[in-house]
């Protein structure tokens, strides 16, 4: 019984999965690799139009294999592109077969794989499986070619941007005085999944976890750093996660950031908007405007050309502007020195803005921009936006609007 | 301002951190390594009592140091056991503090890392911080360690298992025709995040993702084998992850199969049960009844000194008798040679109890029992339950009925 149609498919016809894997073999070529094999689920996607168990192949010059690893049939009906498929669960069975088809790398050739993420026992048994090629690293290769986006990679975007807003209306709805912040949590991930949320975002680095996708941390949880790459980040509910929602209640005069990552259909938007319980007070307010001097100071420098280091910098400056640049991006000694990043597959893409990023933006580009003052005694404000990079400038792809919004 | 006080920890004083790492030395020893370097979040807090970021370097011999890696005042002050504490943000000034200490492993010695786990890359830049000196995995020694429960671990795997009691009440309120599977998955997701689940569960594998930590298949999408390592796993929202709830109605005559992990205090319960759309068939009762003579009769021979492959084997000869062994953990040709896996701080843990599986249940293991027969054109139905192992036996850890559910 054929069950296949059950199964979710990209447009296999229009997805760019040819042209997708020639832009990698350029750069292959370029790098002096022989081959590159990918195996993290999220390439293989990219690629392939398909999330299900496979290694991809990708020989500089000729045609790539999809060697399945599981439930093969489901696994190559799935994949776009009319690329070839081969069962192959493991990495002997896969150089088995390329050497059938004279498709092997040789001793002494280069071949590259996704070192940054693919665990190291894995890489070493890719390794054995290729007595004397050199593997390095293809990741810098995919999330360059990633950092631009294809037109529907962008409307993946703007629907997960979508569902955002479904979390909004959800914390507009929910959000009162003695309201846990994991109950509030709890409202907005619903809301994200009931609109097709995913339940889950991805992130690049191995040791980062999000809880539910994002964090709200209000009053004195929200001038805690803690956790990995984060700033405003809460405190969590355990010593096992101690980062995101706690079971601390929201207290009128709260100021209460709410940061979330959705991801739909395998693109991820990352917004953040800042709630006060209760009508905000004159300095509550004026922080918030100041962050805005912030954020629409630094959205105004987004275009191609732009530097990622100097967006960063721009940044710094017009928080040093508004006075309260100890409280920018963390709280002494641990502040940040960054502004945005890009976003797609994962939650944590090209490029970096930050002082330690690199490159000029480019057009089809996606980024967040996302300030925030931390002022401890008084309440952390915190807003991020995605927007894509276009021949003439930027355009946000969040909507959400940019205000200090409160409930009674 | 000291804000350390909001942020949660475990008992410090109460917390076993040097009888842990005690016993990885003893294994270290064995072994043949000077020192292990643990990494994963998740040993960093079975053996510090925190998840904040950290290396903990654990000699096979001699206090061990934890590596504060960012917010150093923070997550020092989390580390239970009274551990020594030193900043060091990356592995070169973790290899000089060593050296000022005279702990550093020598040229020729063995160290062991969490090759498991660790991207490539990451243990490469190990590799060059210790150069000369062979480094090989850990992963085994504490995966051993961690198979075997302290009374804590249990309690909170327990505490689990009463949290996922939240989550089928949300099904036996939420489920009814026209339902769409993907919102049955947010009213369990909710009820899980409500009661203190983290909002995200830990696999050990690279390429797992369970959608919100879980799947709900019904009718005919519970009979497709789709994605990695699972057997009942839906078709999902998006080729970007074909597995897990979908947007499909469940209609009156489904059989439902709800599988979920939920994580509280980092510890996981993984508990499935299967409910029916309307009353069920005498066809689906007596596919529910032999589910529970294999499930029965598999719990029956848990103790110590049982095998994890005759487990595995008892559970195929229990299926064969019912008549359905065609039907058992898959659909050919994609069928499992598992009947269930140990739980803890990661969802996928030792022991493995398959055909594969290897090694003799101990006192204080936590393990799974997950029989499922998938039948085309009837239904899949699956149960679910998690064991201690006792001196004597077992004891059943999850505390739902093991009924098949239904609702009008």
């Amino acid at each position: 019984m054929d069950r296949s149609f059950l199964i979710p498919t990209v447009p296999k016809e229009r997805f760019p999965a040819r042209r997708r894997i020639e832009g990698l073999q350029r750069a292959l070529a370029a790098g002096g690799f022989e081959a590159a094999l990918l195996a993290h689920p999220r390439s293989v996607f990219y690629y392939t139009g398909t999330a299900l168990p496979a290694n991809l192949w990708v020989p500089a010059a000729g045609p790539p294999v999809v060697f399945t690893r599981r439930v093969h049939a489901l696994t190559a009906g799935a994949v776009a592109g009319g690329l070839e498929t081969v069962p192959a669960p493991g990495f002997a069975e896969l150089r088995r077969a390329l050497d059938a088809r004279g498709l092997a790398p040789r001793a002494g050739q280069r071949m590259a794989t996704e070192l940054e993420v693919m665990p190291a026992a894995l890489a070493a048994r890719l390794r054995q499986a290729f007595p004397g090629v050199e593997v390095g690293d293809v990741s810098p290769l995919v999330l360059r070619q990633r950092a631009v986006k294809d037109p529907e990679e962008v409307e993946a975007i703007e629907r997960a941007a979508r569902v955002w807003e479904a979390g909004h209306e959800a914390v507009m709805r929910t959000l009162r005085p003695g309201l846990a912040e994991h109950e509030l949590a709890a409202a907005i991930e619903w809301a994200f999944r009931v609109q097709g949320g995913l339940g889950r975002v991805w992130f690049r680095r191995w040791d980062a976890a999000l809880p539910g996708g994002g964090q709200v941390a209000g009053g004195p949880r929200a001038w805690v750093v803690s956790g990995h790459a984060m700033t405003v980040t809460g405190v969590g509910l355990s010593a096992a996660l101690p980062w995101g929602a706690s079971r601390a209640p929201l207290e009128k005069g709260d100021l209460v950031v709410v940061d979330y990552g959705v991801c739909v259909d395998g693109y991820h938007a990352d917004i953040a908007r800042t709630y006060c319980v209760g009508r905000p007070s004159p300095r509550q307010r004026d922080l918030w405007s100041r962050l805005l001097d912030v954020h629409r100071g630094v959205v105004a420098e987004l275009r191609p050309g732009a530097s990622a280091r100097e967006i960063y910098r721009r940044a710094a400056r017009l928080a040093e502007q508004t006075g309260l640049e100890r409280h920018f991006m963390g709280v002494e000694p641990d502040r940040g020195t960054y502004i945005g990043h890009g976003i797609g597959l994962e939650l944590d893409e090209w490029p970096l803005l930050a002082e330690g990023g690199e490159g000029l933006l480019e057009p089809g580009m996606v980024v967040t921009i996302e300030p925030k003052f931390m002022v401890p005694g008084v309440g952390s404000v915190m807003i991020e936006d995605d927007f894509l990079v276009t021949s003439e400038g930027c355009r946000r792809l969040s909507r959400v609007s940019d205000e200090l919004f409160w409930v009674e």
